[in-house]
C-alpha cells in the first residue's frame, strides 16, 4: 500500500465534463482509526447521474463540493480494518469515490461475494444499475403481462436490464438505441422483441410499427427528443417512468417534453423516482436477479475500461459519447 | 319558435380563434322526430377545452368538423318532445352546441332543476366545471388534510372550485392568478389562504413564502411558464394534476415543462385526466357540492354575458384574454 491518488472536483463543468474539471491529488495511504476500515478500490461505476452531482443545485443528494473527492459507486477489497464487522480480505460495495483507497466507518457499505459473481456485476445487475431498473420498472412502471414496455438507452446499463426484466414479467419489450450494432445486441443478445434505431429514422413511425396498441410503460433514460416522440404514442393509462435524461444533462437548459399534454389526452402518469428509496428491498431484488442470471435468463454485460483513477475523466466522457454497451466500469489497476 | 341560428366551425384557427373561424347559419326551427326532443338553448358554457376541439388532432374526443355546429356544453328548456322521458318545460344540460335550438335523442342529457339552482350554475359548480375540479383534485391530486394545494387560474371557473374544495377537505389552498383584483377575490371571497399574483413578480419567491414546506398538490390549468415555476418548489411525493394549459392552447408550439426532472428529484407524479371518465359519479359529486353551497361554504361565481349565439366568437376571445372571474357563460337571449 503506497500513496492514495484521489480525483477531486476542481470546477463545476459547463456542458460536458472535461479533464480540467478535475484535479488528481496524492495523499499518504490511509490508516483506519478505531471503528474504521480501509478499502482498496477495484472497480468504479460510471453513471449518468454523476453529471448532476457536479452541479451546484439542490437535488436528491447534495452536490459534490469543489475540492471534494468525486462521488462514485465502487467495489473494492478491505485491506485494513479496525471495524468489528469487516475483516481484511472482505469485499464491499458502496459510495467509495474516485480514489485508490477509501476510509469508511462502514455506513452505506454492503459486503459482496466475489465467488457468487464477478466484482463488476455488483456495480451492474446486482448493484445500483440493476436496482434502478428493477424498482423503476416494477414499482413505478407497474407493467402487466402482455403490456408493451418501451425503454430508451436500451443498450445501456439500466435500459438493458429494464427490457430483460419486462420480458421475464411477461411483457413485450421494445428498446430504443442508437446505431445498428446496439440494436442488434438488444434484440439478439438481450432478447427484446424489437429495438428502434433512433439514428436511422422516424421514431414515431417505428413506434407505430413495434407498439401497435400504444406504449403502456415508457422507461425514460434519455429525455428529449425521444421522450416527446414516445409521448405521442402512449396508450391510455400509460406510466412514463422518469429515470434520467442523459441527452439533457450536459445542456445549458433542459428541454421539457412539449407533448406532455398527451398525459391528459391518454389519462397517463409521468413519475420520477430515486432508487435509494428502495434500499431496504435491495437484497430481495438482487436475489431475484441473481436467480435469473443463474438460470441463464438474464444477461449482465459490463464494459470494463482498465486504467487508473487518473483515467476517470476520459472514461466519464465515453459514458456521454453514447458508444458503450452495457454497464461502463473503470477497473482501477493497483501496480 | 322562429328560425335556428347556428354557429359552425368555418376554419381551423391559427392561434387565437377569431370571428373568421366561424360561420353563422340559419335553418328552419327544428321539429322533433319520434324519440327526439328539441331544446331551446339558454346558457352556453365557454371552456378552454374548446380550443383543442377546433384542432384537427387526435385527442380524447374527436375534433369538431369544418362546417359542424361548434360543440359546447349548455343548458336549455325542452320546447317540444316526442321522447318518453322528456316533457315540454323540462330543463336539461348537455353538449347542446352553439345554436338556438338543439335536437337530441336524449343521449348525454341530464335533467336539471331550475328551482334547486340557477341554470348557469349547472354549467359551473354543478356542471362540468365543478366535476373537473372535484375529480381532478380528489382522484388525481389526492390531497391529505394539512397539505398544501396550489392551483393556477385560481379566479377562473375550475381553479376557484379547486381551492374551495381543498379548503373544505382540510388543506391549505394557495391560488395563482393574474392581477390584484383577482388575487383579492380569491382570498377574500373564496377563502383561499393566499393567492400569488403572477403578473406582480417572482412566482418562485412567492411560493417559498406561501408554501414554505413545498407544494403537495399542484392543479395546473395554465401550463408554462407557471408550471415550470411550481415544479421548482414541489414537495417530496407531490402530485401535479394536468387539467389544462390555457396559456399554451393558442401557441403554435407548446412549451414543455423544462423542470420536469424535479419529478425525479422529488419523487413526484404528473398525471393527466379527462373528467368524462367519472361520469358515473357526477351525481354523487354534484350532491356534495350542492350541499356545500346550501351551507354557504362554497361559492359558485358565474360571469354571464348576455347576447345571442352570434356573440359566441367574441365571448370566446374574452375567455382567452384572461379577464373574467368565475365561470364564463353566454346567455342566449330569445326575443
Amino acid at each position: 500500500m503506497t500513496g492514495n491518488r484521489q480525483v477531486r472536483l476542481a470546477a463545476r463543468p459547463q456542458g460536458l465534463p472535461t479533464e480540467a474539471d478535475f484535479d488528481v491529488t496524492e495523499a499518504p495511504a490511509p490508516e483506519p482509526a478505531d471503528g474504521q476500515l480501509v478499502v482498496q478500490v477495484r472497480f468504479i461505476s460510471l453513471d449518468p447521474a454523476m453529471r448532476g452531482w457536479m452541479n451546484d443545485a439542490p437535488s436528491y443528494i447534495p452536490p459534490v463540493r469543489i475540492g471534494e473527492v468525486m462521488r462514485a459507486g465502487a467495489v473494492g477489497r478491505v485491506v485494513a480494518s479496525r471495524h468489528p464487522d469487516y475483516a481484511e480480505g472482505d469485499h464491499v460495495s458502496g459510495a467509495l469515490g474516485v480514489q485508490q483507497y477509501a476510509v469508511s466507518d462502514g455506513s452505506g457499505l454492503i459486503k459482496v461475494d466475489p465467488e457468487a459473481a464477478a466484482l463488476p456485476v455488483y456495480l451492474g445487475a446486482l448493484g445500483m444499475t440493476g436496482m434502478t431498473a428493477y424498482f423503476g420498472l416494477l414499482e413505478i412502471g407497474r407493467p402487466e403481462p402482455g403490456q408493451t414496455v418501451v425503454v430508451s438507452g436500451a443498450a445501456g446499463a439500466v435500459g438493458s436490464a429494464v427490457g430483460q426484466i419486462a420480458k421475464l414479467k411477461g411483457c413485450r419489450a421494445v428498446g430504443i438505441a442508437g446505431g445498428e450494432d446496439k440494436v442488434r445486441f438488444v434484440v439478439e443478445e438481450l432478447g427484446f422483441d424489437a429495438c428502434i434505431d433512433y439514428k436511422a429514422g422516424d421514431v414515431r413511425a417505428a413506434l407505430r410499427e413495434h407498439a401497435p396498441d400504444g406504449v403502456d410503460v415508457y422507461f425514460d433514460n434519455v429525455g428529449n427528443p425521444i421522450l416527446d416522440a414516445v409521448l405521442t404514442h402512449i396508450a391510455r393509462g400509460a406510466r412514463v417512468v422518469i429515470c434520467g435524461a442523459i441527452a439533457q444533462y450536459n445542456a445549458d437548459t433542459v428541454e421539457g417534453p412539449s407533448n406532455y399534454l398527451q398525459l391528459l389526452v391518454r389519462r397517463s402518469t409521468m413519475q420520477g423516482f430515486v432508487v435509494f428509496d428502495y434500499a431496504d428491498r435491495y437484497a430481495q431484488a438482487a436475489r431475484e436477479i441473481a436467480g435469473w442470471m443463474a438460470d441463464g435468463r438474464f444477461t449482465s454485460l459490463q464494459d470494463i475500461v482498465c486504467g487508473s483513477v487518473d483515467t476517470f475523466p476520459q472514461v466519464l466522457q465515453q459514458l456521454f459519447d453514447g458508444d458503450n454497451v452495457g454497464k461502463l466500469v473503470l477497473e482501477v489497476q493497483h501496480v
